[in-house]
């Protein structure tokens, strides 16, 4: 990784030239370790138009940043981003890009208070984020590496869905099976909600024992190699009704249509689109509250936001996930999420566990 | 908690009037969990110096809003402050704070444009984060659970400390014996630091082995009804070489010593000293890098921060760390650390594991 790492400075560095910048202050921490490596609560990179970039960090993760990135040059200094803008003013800097959607109004103050001598901060958008949209092969090899470990972890918890276990129960043994099998932790907070809890998209797993007859939504996924899986499935204890299972296959097929819509170059809402269509028209319109998906990577929730009001294009190699649900108030819910990248030959999963409804 | 969280509503409610504001906008998230009870990733609330205060969130919480403060009129919106901007404005408001340390630029440039029209968007400090200092009795039995958890955990796992373990296994064995009793989950990534890893304040457990004559050091806490706990214990593994049990002995008597200092009024940097002026003493100033401690509640950092280049006053009520190491680059560190609440009559600990050196 180190070789990519360096490859993304120096693509960050041509970006600062080529929108007349000295350097980039880059201070969201994901881009830190993006950048870098170093996974740390306190850390900065200036990124240099002409010359090499700088980090800092405080004394805590001094050494660790010694060992993970050794070929950069280290202040140690607990004032990460004043401390970075002292140096490119010393070095004659006068344009600093700095991350608006990272930086505080009180940090900002407090920068611009040290800046005053001539340099300028400029908010520079999201460029961390757009090389981050689409992956490197490296990069997808541990989504994949993620996505399988949540698939298996979905394979081992099948067998204690039962009636009279918890949704905490469950939820808990979602996330050890993922530690087991290789996991660095989960990706998120697993949600299992049961019965009338499956109507609340995104439910704590409470004390609520399962129930014969419930639909119960499991959305969770593991996290490896710093990379987050994201998958759900609803599921039928003990007996399904009728209107249960045309649910699902409501769900069912307006995921796959959205899977259909998904290639390098459509329009994020038209994938959206894709699955809304299907669910307005069974008059589900308004139970479908929520976009239809997003980006996954080093952040469980990542540019590109798959929403009905969002525009942009698709490019490949871009994970994303796909996760409509229907939600009735005090009846239940359906949910099917999978983990998928953008190919040029059409949609790759991610996530593979079966999608045929269950009942356990 | 629901009479506590409407008296927080009202405190601030009064707070805001004596400050010439017309409401305050709360965005940062775990003052809107404090002031609502909402553990949501996207809410807000529009506190007003006279009127009923104003939630907003988005449609997945919308359910669970319902559920956990109906006394609140909530607005489902995923633009959740600029919602609440909106019927500021709209009701007259004038003169709107909001929180500048949680408000970045990207958002504060559209919330401005919004407010072009006669309403003035306030940086209002952090108003949130002072009564959140001081702590409830409420609260407090909450902590102290999360503490007595944290130590029970400790007693649990020190039988597995033995050479040939990992350090992973290790902390794997601290996550998993917390949420078996009881804990909502880690307050915080655990720390398991061993041999030269030790060195490294904050290092992430690794596959080092644990071998005989190592220094081992556990940082972790559980989080038990929102509340962190936080506790560190060194350990020496089969043996003890003279360096490590000096090293310890001063790290444990600068602790007693900071301890010793805690008291209402007290200043906090007086408390850092109180322990760093005997490392200094020692010899090892440069290898204690970091503050004392920090408060610890809702979040696992929070104010006061008990720094050596910090100014404050401890109120009564006020739960901190206290957690001095020196740290040996390429040999080990040692590290205590307890949980505490400032009480008139002297400290009060909420972690109560010896701190006697365990030789395992």
């Amino acid at each position: 990784m180190e070789d990519l790492r360096r490859e993304r400075r120096e693509r960050l560095a041509a970006w600062a030239a080529a929108h007349d910048l000295d350097a980039l202050l880059v201070t969201r921490l994901v881009n830190v370790l993006y950048l870098t490596g170093l996974d740390s609560s306190n850390a900065a990179l200036l990124v240099r138009a002409d010359g090499p970039p700088l980090l800092a960090t405080d004394a805590r993760y001094a050494g660790t940043a010694a060992r993970v990135c050794p070929e950069l040059e280290t202040v140690v200094d607990r004032r990460v981003a004043e401390t970075l803008l002292e140096r490119a003013a010393k070095a004659g800097a006068r344009r600093l890009g700095f991350e608006p959607h990272a930086v505080t109004v009180e940090q900002h103050s407090g920068l611009a208070a040290l800046a005053a001598d001539g340099l300028e901060l400029r908010p520079a958008g999201r460029p961390v984020e757009e090389l981050r949209r689409v992956k490197d092969e490296a990069e997808l090899r541990l989504l994949a590496e993620a996505c399988a470990i949540t698939d298996r972890v979905f394979d081992d918890v099948l067998p204690m869905l039962k009636p009279g276990v918890t949704e905490r129960e469950i939820a808990v043994a979602l996330e050890r099976r993922m530690v087991d099998l290789g996991a660095e932790r989960p990706a998120f907070d697993s949600i299992v909600a049961s019965g009338p809890n499956g109507a609340l998209p995104h439910h704590r797993p409470g004390d609520r024992p399962l129930a014969r007859g419930d639909l119960v939504t499991l959305d969770f996924g593991a996290r490896y190699g710093g990379y987050h899986a994201d998958m759900t499935r609803t599921v039928a204890i003990g007996a399904v009704a009728d209107w249960q299972r045309d649910l699902y296959e409501l769900v069912r097929r307006a995921q796959q249509a959205a899977l259909d819509a998904v290639r390098p170059g459509a329009e994020t809402r038209a994938v959206d689109a894709a699955a809304r269509d299907l669910i307005k028209a069974a008059g589900h319109g308004d139970d479908f509250p929520h976009a239809l998906g997003h980006g996954v990577g080093l952040e469980i929730h990542e540019a590109p936001l798959m929403g009905y009001d969002k525009t942009g294009k698709l490019g490949d190699r871009v994970p994303i996930t796909a996760e409509p649900g229907v939600y009735l108030a005090g009846r239940g819910g359906v949910r099917i999420e999978d983990t998928l990248v953008t190919r040029a030959g059409g949609p790759e999963l991610l996530t593979t566990t079966t999608k045929d409804l269950l009942v356990l």
